[in-house]
């Protein structure tokens, strides 16, 4: 190798050098991108972040990827390199544990009750010098602290003033991948699965360090690899083995492996012509298995199970209850401190009942019958993943289960990764929705995190949107989905804005220019999607199968809770489905004062005015429009707003890479015209059923009713 | 923006910048990489490389493309801008047509004769100036001759004395996807497909414009976009505009789209009865449907057709003939300009003839009755891309009939992307094999090129290694297999060695004691597959379906030739197939001399000995051994050779970037697992029906014979 002599010819070589050859702006960075500050912040940040100072000795693998993150971002923000040292000085950041760390125990931090995963930073003297100081009870909190404070230096706040204790509020924050072993993913809509399972263990992909990193930065710490329809596979040895090798690589981030399991793997893998739960050689079967497991993976979190659900197997299946399912999984873990999570996602094909009130019916039954380490995970409505559901009436109804919040980050109702939906906004209204199980103030977030009921275990799991896909998502805005799960995991009563500004300044810029204006296009996505799709409390009024585009005019499905009409119930005297006394009464499954508000028409928000009402089309609104005008009006806002995002987005211009721009813009392109058939084709059966024409100055259709419900999609993805 | 003094500090400050967020060597820029030359040879080449001069006026995009390429890779090499101009002054690389350019005119060079696409480079003086002048008859020649530039640069050899004149020696030089509209592949081994068939036409990945660079960079002028087991709904409105989106892309790179037609489209999206090539109306359909689809891509390349082959629909289901339907076809593309590629892959489901003889038995009689515009493309062997076949007997023997050559570039039988395997080194043994069908030297590559025969319309087709994975093919030495062959495509007889080589100095480095023990490895790797998959003229060993893995075992599929069993035709008497006189005369289709040479058991060579014999195990070979000896020694020689290929690849570590060194050592590491899986799986059958224990010093299969059986791939790529 010969060497040049340091100077600006050689440096600027090199700029251009790296002009040539940096990689365009493709997402795959995230909101980790690490790009240099303006000068002023960097000019201020420089100072206070001069050297990362760690306890002396070897550093665990945990502490270990904490530095290695600090010196890639502040060696990235800063344009410049940030070494190690081990003795503190003027502007070290200072990385430990009071055990590790004499000079941080000295400090007397205020550590306690921060847990494993708590963290403080605050500047403090240190041997006379000034320092910043990360400190934590554990490896986990300083790898989440480094996070921190790097996210505070992205967004431009800077370490000056710095004094943040903090820790998650919920105990297991975990990802749902419904990934399969032949590389798909079920409603998955950004390529194939992260997971290289053929060339698993062998060959451990780079990338998957970089999902470790980015949920670590989130505060994510559990994945389970594996879809919920779940092949018995993958309890084999042969994919143990894989599972392990990327829990290997997940574990210094702090994230632990957990696996769907196939009820029925005794049967498939196992040998045995049964696999009733209470059978001694079941019992045997999956004891023997988690063994095998805990072998290869000692951390191994544990399992999630969808059990007589949508065709899987399960203990009903042997007379069984969802209860003994789960307990004796949940025996097979306890040894090795594993847990289960059981979902509560269940409608009984034979059922004529409303299926809004199955999950509840079969599971409040069984409040306190289930052991200590199993988790009931209960989607945040009733129905599935709507654009707009009310609160599940699960929460709250059952204090003696722990419950676990499961949400889809991936967009199976709401557009797939093209439509830009802001979902922190979705998840924010369900957290706070009051569930009054003990009063006013009872909210969501207050069950799930445990405060509530006083769970001894808590729970929140997002189903991916990840994918193979070079920007991860499928689209940038995905990105914020994934980013707004987890920092609402860590604590669901972050607002929804603060979490969409934070990953806005850290993913274009923190210019107000730019985060002012696609915030608010952000903040208001959510309502536009329920407007465009399935305004007023209407739902499932999507096509069959893929989902893609609507269908409310199907009705031809075996089973009646398949239909839209079956959720609709349009005809020319009126829609909506009647859930209160005179219907289903499934209000009756929430606390009075939630059900008084949902059965009255008086009290009754607009919002879920039809999930609990049938109503005629000329039902008076409070607006003062008929039924069917404000319906009209809400359709005609959704597609008004794709449009205003379009404008909105259009302006940014000047503040974004052209990769993302455009992308974005194209995609906003296909939002709008799958908006406008939303509306239309809606609309076009509405009329066709109600009877009604359009309100003057409303558009006409761009076709026939005939037209839309000819479309076929044989190559939709994420089936 | 603020802005700061120019100066070493900003300079270094940038420098650091760039370490941290360049990204590592994912295998994304392929050959393509144009990282800063070593100091001497950067000095030598940057006083010739000092502008980029083109005729004045708005470049074409074609030309565009050419400049674009120029100062991506100059600069990057040069690590240094390198800028356009229109006025040529010393050191300026002119880039010109005579009709566009005077200066190139007045230099009068060997233009004639070269075509559209050929080129001229070399140092000439324009206007007192010393200037390098890429030079052609059209703007295809001038993108072709900038990549040819870049290449030389790359590879070290400089432009001091550049003289070059150069054409591609075939006219249709195309890959060939075997991608489906769901976005799986066919056989594919790196993702999925590249074609983001759902969001087209709307949105174009910037990856699409990489794709075309990388294929003019080693001139490979059009581009089959679906699978020859094609779905008829890629003909439909909706899909002909995502593929005149991709057009639009490729066009400036001079590559043209063409489409696989499934013959029986007029019944499944055309309402018609019946798709009897003779029919009135399935012809006005067939000229609709190419009207329909030239309005949308002006310069539609045509039709590749799998027909009566392994169940696809084609004109033998209305007792017409290959030339009936591939003229029928012909006819509706040609008022167009466009072309019928139909393929000569076929063997009948009823038919107790030997495999090997039925593409010949079925075309050689159509010579001289397709169309003008008809290339009937023929595998490189008669069986199914094999590790080693003997050439198709078709290649000499249709002198009336353009004869494409169908190589594959994806490893279907020679060990998916996980194997290293350089198939130039196939390729050519094919190209050079010689036909005799005009005596000697009447080689492969003088069919395909028309010279032989006189061909108007010449050929060659790739079945394509692509997928989304980042490094495109699935491991870095896959790359060198695609970029073989599309430089074998321009010039089949250049030695795949040199190709090698080239390939190497471009991806990885020039210095010597990297490159001649890659190369070694490389150019042994092929054989090394033959012998520890299939030696000694053996093939079709491989496991059902997936064909991922040993199952010469394998006797009990619905079709005889599906079967291993039918090929190796070992029992406890021998082994091999008879195809000489006594048996089923498959010889007979070779010219007289080649007939003789591979069915005299003097004459044929060992690598056809299995092939076309069937021999008794203790038959003795030329070197003394037994056939069994011989066997056994091949199937070790060929472990033992990955064995070697592990240690090169460790000595190679100081010279290769982690990332790329890490994945190809792990590669290596199952290459070797599956290598031994191969010879022992192999080896415990043959034994099994032999009878004969294994020569004294030979290892014992690691399992027994059934242990071998049983395994089994549910989750397989590739299918």
């Amino acid at each position: 190798m010969q060497k040049r002599p340091a100077g600006l010819v050689v440096a600027a070589a090199v700029f251009l050098f790296c002009i040539g050859t940096v990689h365009a702006e493709d997402g795959y960075d995230l909101w980790l991108r690490y790009r240099p500050l303006p000068v002023a912040e960097r000019e201020a940040l420089a100072p206070l972040a001069r050297t990362i100072v760690t306890a002396p000795g070897k550093p665990s693998p945990t502490v270990r990827a904490a530095i290695a993150e600090l010196k890639r971002g502040l060696g990235g923000l800063l344009a410049a390199d940030v070494p190690e040292s081990v003795t503190p000085a003027d502007g070290a950041i200072v990385l430990g544990t009071p055990a590790d760390m004499p000079a941080i125990a000295a400090l007397h931090l205020p550590l306690d009750g921060l847990g494993s995963e708590g963290y403080v930073i605050r500047r403090a003297e240190i041997a006379d010098h000034e320092v910043t100081v990360v400190a934590a009870n554990g490896d986990r909190g300083l790898l989440y602290g480094a996070f921190a404070l790097l996210r505070r230096a992205q967004t431009g706040a800077g370490l000056a003033g710095i004094d943040v204790a903090s820790k998650p509020k919920i105990g297991l924050r975990v990802l749902n991948h419904w990934d399969n072993l032949d590389g798909t993913i079920e409603r998955g809509y950004a390529g194939q699965s992260l997971w290289d399972w053929w060339h698993l263990p062998d060959f451990r992909d780079p990338r998957y360090t970089d999902y470790a990193r980015a949920n670590a930065s989130v505060g994510i710490n559990g994945t389970v690899l594996n879809n919920v329809n779940a092949n018995a596979d993958s309890l084999t040895a042969r994919y143990i083995a894989k599972a392990a090798a990327l829990a290997d690589v997940f574990r210094p981030y702090g994230i632990r492996v957990y696996l769907s399991a196939r009820f029925s793997a005794p049967m498939e893998i196992g040998g045995l012509d049964t696999a009733d739960p209470l059978d001694p050689k079941v019992r045997d079967w999956w004891r023997a298995k988690a063994d095998e497991i805990y072998a290869a993976i000692p951390d191994f979190g544990g399992f999630l199970v969808k059990a007589n659900s949508e065709g899987q197997p399960g203990p009903q299946d042997y007379g069984r209850s969802h209860a003994d399912g789960a307990n004796m999984l949940a025996a097979a873990v306890a040894p090795h401190g594993g847990i289960v999570m059981w979902r509560a996602f269940v409608y009984a094909a034979d059922n004529p009942e409303d299926r809004a009130k199955q999950a509840y019916d079969e599971f409040k039954p069984l409040d306190g019958k289930f052991a200590d380490n199993v988790l009931v995970q209960v989607k945040n409505g009733p129905i599935d993943f709507q654009p707009r559901e009310p609160f599940h009436p699960l929460f709250g109804a059952m204090p003696h289960t722990p419950l676990m919040m499961e949400f889809q980050i991936t967009k199976e109702y709401l557009g797939f990764a093209t439509h830009l939906v802001y979902l922190g906004a979705l998840y924010e209204e369900v957290l706070k929705a009051d569930t009054y199980a003990k009063g006013p103030g009872s909210t969501v977030a207050r069950v799930i995190d445990g405060e509530l009921h006083g769970y001894a275990r808590t729970g929140i799991a997002g189903v991916a949107n990840t994918g193979d896909d070079r920007d991860w998502c499928g689209s940038t805005f995905e990105q914020a989905n994934w980013y707004a799960f987890g920092r609402l995991a860590w604590d669901p009563e972050t607002s929804a804005r603060s979490i969409a500004r934070e990953w806005l300044e850290m993913t274009f810029t923190d210019d107000e220019r730019f985060v002012e204006p696609a915030l608010g296009m952000m903040m208001r996505s959510r309502e536009a999607v329920v407007d465009y799709m399935t305004p007023l409390g209407l739902a499932h009024l999507m096509a069959t199968g893929h989902h893609y585009g609507p269908g409310p005019w199907v009705d031809d499905l075996d089973r009646p809770e398949w239909n839209p009409v079956y959720y609709h119930r349009a005809d020319a005297g009126g829609i909506g489905f009647d859930r209160t006394k005179s219907g289903s009464n499934a209000v009756a499954q929430y606390a009075k004062p939630v059900a008084r508000r949902f059965g009255d028409l008086d009290t009754v928000s607009d919002q879920y005015l039809l999930w609990f009402h049938h109503l005629p089309w000329d039902y008076r609104m409070k607006s003062g429009e008929t039924l069917w005008e404000a319906l009209v009006a809400h359709y005609d806002k959704g597609v008004a707003e794709v449009e205003a995002m379009q404008a909105t987005w259009a302006s940014l211009e000047p503040w974004v890479d052209a990769e993302r721009f455009q992308k974005t813009r194209i995609y906003l392109t296909i939002q709008h015209r799958e908006a406008r058939w939303w509306r239309d084709a809606c609309l076009a059966y509405f009329m066709h059923v109600s009877g009604l024409p359009l309100p003057g100055d409303s558009r006409a259709p761009a076709h026939t009713l005939e037209y839309y419900e000819g479309l076929s999609f044989p190559f939709a993805p994420g089936r």
